[in-house]
């Protein structure tokens, strides 16, 4: 790969589409600040007082519109910032070039090869000799997994002198992720130790990322500590369901300008992800089925008037097809073939493996044709009939749409900011250890205030006297840790 | 008071309105068996083996018809059963004909004053000399409230000799309460450490009653174990959420017959109970504004397109207020002086002391107009204009309809008798302490699970590949503690 | 059939079920004048000219508490009323009490017989030997068919002394029809040929009495003017859709206390009256399928995201049943020997005749369970499942729970003041010849305009400019005829 | 203007903005095919007996992706077809191209001048020296308006020798319209005669069109035959309502990306389009506001829990505006002064003067941003606060996105397509004299039948006795002529 690092007229490093586009960029990023309040307080709020001054900070989390005021809120609080993103297709190359020319190291474009993917992490990973980075905002857990990988081959390497082997696995992503490792480490064999021993901690965004996370400390093998994001509820609840419930329509409209009225809708999976997209497509018209696993989560589809039923029940009668599961193998080539001609099939949950793609490319005889960049057909040989898989498989709001609107990710990214502040301000007094914490209630309380004034609420202040009644603080937190909103 | 106890003819004890009612009880029972399929199958799974062989139940809980199910649901395993209802309205007389004729001890109607009501309650405990029941299925809390009290009472007695004095309380209710203990002590100063010595837990299905079972843990004065129904997701997340969607307008049209659909509706607070009366207002065509003291719950409503303001902000261009806060001094007399005329006011949420009864009734001049049951217009002497309460500030679906209907309520049940079947099974084993527990998660999914298959309803099943690769069991429990549905 | 007239202390006639309600109606009614502003308007513009002085009404409709404001509206206009209704179980028995004793002369009950139904529409249209009413108020038809058939009947005797023979018909009421004919005949064979001589008009309410008025004037049958008050935007875009949305819910939940949610609910036609029985099903939670006749309202209810089957397909699997296509024969005995276990089989639309219920109760060794009046548990021999079917068949709105709220109600009453208004102003003009009239658009947008003051609501006015730009005139109509709202 | 018209290899003229994006016109038309079963069954019923043989069809009416849909469909059917669009910015250029180069002679492109739009008007209306076309596709009326006032001047002229003159109008796009038929008079005087002598008539898609043609037809200005086909059913209640439904947010989205949930958004206008867009909003999570003058439609959006208030209520609370009333000044300068920063403003009904943009753009000092093609940003000189203005004013449906979805279109298109067949078919039996029609019910009916398969619909089928009793054949027509739907 001839990739080259360019630099700004300040020297400082990027790779993106195109920099002329950086005062549209520019322009919609002005925009999106109106519609970030939580951000935009906490620049007020710590903007004086700089408490990032001197922190380095690496992103791998989808370079939007919306991600550039987040940079720039970090940036605004004193930290320097490297970034990529963590989907080929999900960066907006106006953003990228914006925020490349005024405020980070932005290693991103719309449809990176994985190659070129973890090319840019592993860029933004690098602050040169003196190790990585002192934080990690990460969203699907791909800068942590590779220094986590990182580590464990440097170990192997130590102990036995072994390189690690790309061959050694099916995985076309993860042979990569090996080969980055493998030949990093004939050029430095401690230098996934160094960002180690740098970092202060991670804080992740998604239900997938955050899963890993507790995979590894219930492994033992976490290196830093890290904050779950995900589970604030100002994210989960919100980020994940009226996130999609926007955007799910919206990557439907532009990607096919298909008519969501009338249609036959299934919804695999009815977690937050899945409710926000049932919600929509019921909403828009359509006749929803959701599948489901969990009882509970089916129940509660069935109680919003929603059919449950499995795949195998309604694959060859329905329209449009998602998947929110976060699981793999959701839909499958042998689902695919049964369909109706034109189903649209698109993932919004999770990897492109939520969709059997690969099952998909290698089906013999099957012929793509590419509709426009992120919608293509697929016409199987036998019926000469195609259905149509959006963004490849990928998450489809990012790659045909522009992602979350940025009301909405400003309580997501305010809990980042939250975060990041939280393991900035503790890095040395121990806090916090190798383990998996969400914020405080308080703390998310407080991103959910930063939002109503945009909105034109007015809160009810509690009396002392009602307070006490039901023993809780006037100025709360208001729930036990368990409620469920 | 000369409450006489009667007596079937098979001996057994009851209380009711009318037994002439009986019959027609018992067609609404068997109605209402149909809808509850949970409890149907734990009749099913456990009856053969009669693990309540022996146990003793005393049930403080809405003597309705789906309670009728619950009653003849533990009886079918085995127990012998008292009951009486936890709210002075709430008791459908029919229901208490038909259980008392039939399955269990019943002391219960509608409309009971609130010495009758307690005297209800002793009844329902009051199992003879050996002491009281084994087990206590709760809602709200009264009945672990009178144990409780009587023990405190009876322990100071002992140490000062000293008689509880209705006096040293202005709260007309718990003068009730301390005269019936200081009556008791008289006649057996060691009654209620009889109860609690032999009782083995409660199962709690409220809010309200959950916080005083929290707060009695905190406090070291919790005297057996207990089992918190209320947060099992099948509970809270569809007795309150969906049965109050379904009761609320029930309550409104059984009780005024108004149009709901042009009205400007405000429901306080926005927890469970108030995003189910939200929603159902929303549908009916009213225009909802919420007021909330939790920024996150505000934000919720919001994102729903509703709108949060304060009581004041609105109070005078309302049609119908709906209180759903589970907190006291909601809405003021000073605030229903200010309502149109006829607006209508009406709690669901708690106790009465959410709308200001007292206040109401004090207030110089005002007259009342009982337009029926539970259905009074209150008329201000300055402006003539008059505000329309329901169930006279208690739970107006209870008083005013028929509570929540019985496919939700089967949730609610079989959360309940799956606590009590737990708490007797371990009755020996000391796995409860005097501590409030939760019931574990494939138990919640059990619930629901049992409610399906009416719904007509089919899951997907996991294969071991895909729950490998989201470290779950196959058959679950799907989801970690914390999800929040 | 000995059924006696009573007489109010005043001398006025009545029939109703128990005068000691008349106070409970009283203040019912009280509280739906408020909420009648359209009529209360009425009385505001109109009573101080009396415009009625010396017409005598006869009104056959339902004599509900939204009634009794229409009557006392006509009354305080100056109005002599006479009053049936004009189904056998919607009567709410305090208004009856209330009307007859304050305003009118009322033979109303709930639960009459079909004899006794007919009875009560011969007192209601019995002014004495001058003749009979100068105008009808109608819904459904059934005062003015007596007429027609009286007439017939009339023409026939004298033309050739023949009597109507009750036997000559297989349909039961109108056998009774006939008798009722028949016997008026002997004592005064010109009986309704002088009622025709000296009425000026009607108004009637609905589609079906609608579809019967258009038929005759085709036939060139009809006897006197009518105003198809139906077909005003402000009656069948309201009262049929958003009172049906109000009523359909409230009466399954009054008859069977069952939960919407998670239900199957087939509504049969999607006319006005099915859209909102559908909204009102599917806003409850339900799974909602249509069917219908009509390729538009068909793909209407497809853009709803509604299932659009037949009968056939979903008889076996769907809970709920409703009839609104105003045809008969839709849900026959065949297609209920299919239906689940406790299906409800309800109708909103039309006679009685839209559900077989002849066939139901000839159905050899079906054994019917009274749940409570107006709900029934049918059982078939063969199954030994039920079916529960409400109010026997007939309007269930009205049968099981009160019928359409009292806001919807004034709408449509509206209408019908304006329509009785105009007939008598023009009685000796001869605008209004042997035909079928709609109100003019100007008065249909008057009664609109007098209901937002209520609902809080502001018009826009349109400027000259803007008014002249779309050649319309200022203060309205706005629409075109044709416009379908 | 030096525009040029090109040609294809075959000779058929055309100018489009990129012929290179032909291919993937035509992919994107192949999927819409699939989306419009009512233009794919006119192809198989009518293609093999050519009914359009000899026909020249001049359309004027957005050149999109559905459109040539259309197009093609009349060519199938033996049309030569000539196109321009009716709007400056709703072509899509694949469309465009595609068409051009397979089908019909095109001029169209997005971002046309005024004096381009014109250009291409006349272009399309240009069919050589034997005069015009022989029927007219119209949308907005503008080919209509051309000849209309063509022939006006040409009699003027012949009468007076005057030529019109632009300057005698202020309007600057009718005086680029006479601008145009001054020069063609000086080239041929009796063009526009021999064009109205050759035409058999038009077919009108829209409000604003039709109510031009009703107003001629009032005036006897009428040149030939129009059938109105904007009030069929299946368009006035499909296109109007559910494509602006679907499409008012899909141009929010592209244009703004802006979270919709939780905003306030003012609907001006209840219409078909106002409701179509208000319930958008509502189900996006929007608080939403009516503007109205109509006290009947105002009383519709209360009833669906929509605020009525006064554009001067709300202008600086709100997030949104839109407009969609089909008259002009609706949103003037002055509102737009005092809205928040970064309010929306955009125009769904009609004409860009719907908004004041000439306000808006002579506003002293008033600054525009342009942030995209069709999305200004343009800020007050007072307050250096901004709105953000759509598409010009323009219908942002077709500017900022693709218009309405290719399902709801066939419907519309296809009464198209039969509106055409009638005039053409009856060009001789002067069946259709120089006024305005509409299509019959039974082929309204027929459009939305040929639309239910694809929706998985069955439609159930009246007996014989059931369409006796109810007075109407099996085979529909199945409403009378005043049916609101």
């Amino acid at each position: 790969m001839a990739l080259l690092v360019e630099k700004t007229t300040s020297g400082r490093e990027y790779k993106v589409k195109d920099m002329s586009q950086a005062d549209f960029g520019r322009l919609e990023i002005e925009l999106a600040e109106v519609e970030m309040p939580g951000l935009m307080s906490c620049r007020t709020e710590f903007g004086p007082s700089q408490p990032f001054k001197g922190a380095r900070i690496t992103g791998s989390l989808h370079m939007t519109i919306q991600t550039a005021v987040l940079i720039e809120t970090l940036t605004a609080l004193g930290a320097e910032v490297r970034w990529c993103s963590c989907n080929i297709f999900s960066t907006q190359d106006h953003a990228a070039a914006a925020t490349a020319r005024d405020s980070a190291a932005v290693f991103a474009w719309k449809g990176e090869t994985l190659q070129e993917y973890w090319w840019c992490t592993e860029r933004a990973l690098d602050w040169g000799p003196g190790g990585g980075p002192d934080l990690i905002v990460d969203d699907g857990g791909d800068a942590t997994l590779l220094i986590h990988e990182g580590v464990k081959a440097e170990e192997e390497f130590a102990k036995t002198g072994k390189l690690p082997d790309p061959a050694s696995t099916n995985n076309a992503e993860f042979q990569i992720v090996l080969t980055i490792i493998r030949d990093g480490l004939k050029s430095d064999p401690k230098r996934y130790h160094k960002m180690k021993e740098r970092l202060v901690g991670v804080s992740e965004e998604t239900t997938t990322g955050v899963k890993r996370l507790y995979q590894m400390q219930a492994n033992g093998t976490l290196l830093f500590p890290a904050i779950n994001v995900n589970d604030s509820v100002t994210k989960s609840k919100f980020d994940n369901l009226y996130g999609c419930r926007h955007s799910l329509p919206d990557g439907l409209m532009r990607a096919t300008d298909v008519m969501i009225a009338g249609k036959v809708a299934v919804v695999c999976g009815y977690g937050d992800v899945g409710k926000g997209c049932a919600a929509a497509m019921k909403q828009a018209g359509a006749r929803v089925i959701v599948t489901e696993i969990d009882p509970i989560c089916a129940l509660q589809a069935l109680m919003e008037g929603l059919q449950v039923l499995t795949l195998e029940d309604v694959v060859s009668e329905a329209d449009i097809f998602v998947t929110t599961t976060g699981n793999k193998d959701i839909i499958m080539v042998d689902h695919m073939k049964k369909m109706k001609n034109n189903a649209i099939v698109c993932n919004i949950g999770h990897f492109d493996n939520e969709i059997d793609m690969q099952g998909l490319e290698s089906y013999p005889g099957v012929k793509r044709i590419t509709i426009k960049p992120q919608t293509d057909r697929w016409v199987f040989p036998e019926t000469k009939t195609g259905i149509i898989v959006l963004a490849e498989g990928r998450l489809m709001n990012l790659g045909c749409a522009t992602g979350h609107p940025s009301f909405v990710m400003s309580c997501s990214f305010t809990n980042q900011v939250i975060a990041q502040l939280e393991l900035w301000k503790e890095k040395a007094t121990g806090k916090y250890e190798k383990k998996v914490y969400v914020l405080p209630k308080h703390l998310d309380e407080k991103v959910a205030a930063l939002h109503l004034g945009k909105l034109g609420a007015r809160l009810t202040k509690l009396t002392k006297d009602q307070a006490d009644y039901i023993s809780i603080p006037i100025e709360g937190p208001y729930k036990p840790p368990h409620y469920r909103y």
